[in-house]
């Protein structure tokens, strides 16, 4: 089976294509093909048994999604994304990538004339305050920022796609991804990460908000494990709503930091420093706390249950690197 | 006060327009110059107070948006679209209309560089099964049609250029309007007003489906209204949310007969012949059934409150003609 990864440089994406290189499968079916995409060039992959071949291209030019599906890959992950934060600071840049680009693969899988899977990474910013504590999966799209915008029109053509029979799209709203690994970064909700990452490293962290806030977290391996789950599953029980939000764990930021004490010791939690900052704690008491996921946990896709499992994967996951 | 109209040849185009020389005024602002646009050339409007102009061009094509808005009106109705049958039957004209024509309008504004109104016109069509007997305005966009799918993202398209203030939207859902005038056509819609329009002509008309099916609708003259209201209101009670369900009636088909034959005798509705079409029902079991429309009500916008209310509107406003 051939697999092509959009935003295969990214985060997520990396850990999918290395945890690919691991597991072999995806379900039953075995890898020979793997398609690492992105606007920066993904770095070589080692050990891998199965062909790898990488692509650095913009997949909102023309032509490039369908370079992109010339191999016809069975199962296509689109990942890329200009994330939140740039795709507010450049608008055009934004829309071009994550309408734009999303929309041209689109369209490329359908001039192909096959009908791939397509895995589409959606987010909890297609949702917007007002909203209730727990929101289901049937509320309404009302993005605040222009990145949670362009995920609901990319949900809404891989429904519209799949409903054509144009290809078989499933999309997963994923939780905010915490711990994420490396340097502290400057997106808003970086905090929640560095906050964990940082202290156990022995190094201090800031906190901008206060401990009562709550949001709804899943770790990276998580995020990997739906990106398998998603690959796999028999779509057919999916009917006409192609995304789904994904299973995740709802923790206070006090809850957090309990979990790092649990876990590493209350020394550790006292390199968290806290400086509150009013306009990060005006965006953060915007986002999402909870979500209903029963029917992805239905289907079978699964999260962590408590933050301090998060706490321990993180700690597994990263301390070989 | 320069006014500019996209698909001003339309049903409720040309009526909005019509509406507009008599009533001279949008709110308490005289119409100094109205701008007509179409992919069909509009016919010439007679005896207008303000100056008129006509543009017949595709507004997907480059460069036709900007052209649109060179005079920079203050207030753009965008009510230009594919219609439902239409963008089903043709995939490529449907998206190149009514998300890449809307997406170009919206992106020739924020380059010309000032903040006009901007009217949108949805539809309840954004909506899918299964949704509950009435559907409140936060419930999720699930189109079923490409058509739906479009206006979904003609919406959100709207409430994020209207946050980052490149101007001022506001989006309407239409309900299902009744009573059509003109002749019968092949919308699967069509049906609702064929039952009531021709037999007022003395003409058979045929009924595909059973009498118990409910619906949501609403003349053209309330249709006409909403654009009124939506140009007038002040659009800071908004908030992020831009688009209101508009009001409408909720009525079966058995209700629908029963207002023809209190309105116009029992003789008038036996021209009605059931014929039922299986294919016809199952599409129609599938639309929206009754809005909540409260909030747009609270906003002031006003529709029918009994279908024979709307049988008499549309013998008043079509025995002229």
């Amino acid at each position: 089976m051939k697999i092509l990864v959009t935003g295969a440089a990214g985060m997520i994406g990396r850990k999918f294509c290395e945890a690919l290189v691991k597991r072999r499968n995806i379900g039953s079916r075995s890898v020979v093909r793997l398609t690492m995409a992105d606007a920066i060039k993904p770095a070589a992959l080692v050990g891998a048994p199965f062909d790898v071949s990488t692509l650095s291209a913009d997949i909102s030019d023309p032509g490039i999604a369908e370079s992109f599906v010339a191999d016809r890959p069975e199962i296509i992950y689109h990942l890329a994304a200009v994330v939140s934060g740039e795709a507010e600071a450049d608008f055009d840049k934004g829309y071009r990538v994550n309408l734009t680009g999303t929309h041209r693969l689109f369209e490329a899988v359908r001039q192909a004339g096959y009908q791939p899977r397509i895995v589409f990474a959606s987010s909890i910013a297609v949702f917007g305050t007002p909203f209730p504590e727990t929101i289901r999966e049937d509320y309404a799209f009302a993005p605040l920022t222009s990145y949670g915008t362009q995920k609901a029109i990319g949900e809404l053509l891989l429904a519209d796609f799949s409903r054509r029979d144009f290809f078989d799209g499933i999309g997963i709203r994923f939780p905010t991804i915490c711990v994420r690994p490396g340097k502290p970064n400057k997106a808003a909700s970086g905090f929640f990460s560095n906050i964990i990452r940082e202290p156990l490293k022995g190094e201090p962290a800031v906190l901008p908000v206060s401990e009562d806030v709550r949001h709804w977290f899943a770790s990276p391996r998580a995020a990997v494990d739906f990106l398998f789950h998603a690959g796999a599953l028999d779509l057919g029980q999916l009917g006409s709503r192609r995304t789904l939000n994904m299973p995740g764990l709802s923790a206070t930021v006090g809850e957090m930091i309990a979990s790092l004490k649990d876990v590493a010791g209350a020394d550790c939690a006292k390199l968290i420093r806290r400086q509150p900052d009013p306009a990060i704690q005006k965006m953060v008491d915007g986002w999402p706390r909870r979500l209903d996921a029963s029917r992805a946990e239905t289907l079978g896709f699964h999260a962590e249950k408590s933050f301090e499992e998060i706490v321990h994967h993180h700690i597994e996951d990263e301390s070989a690197g």
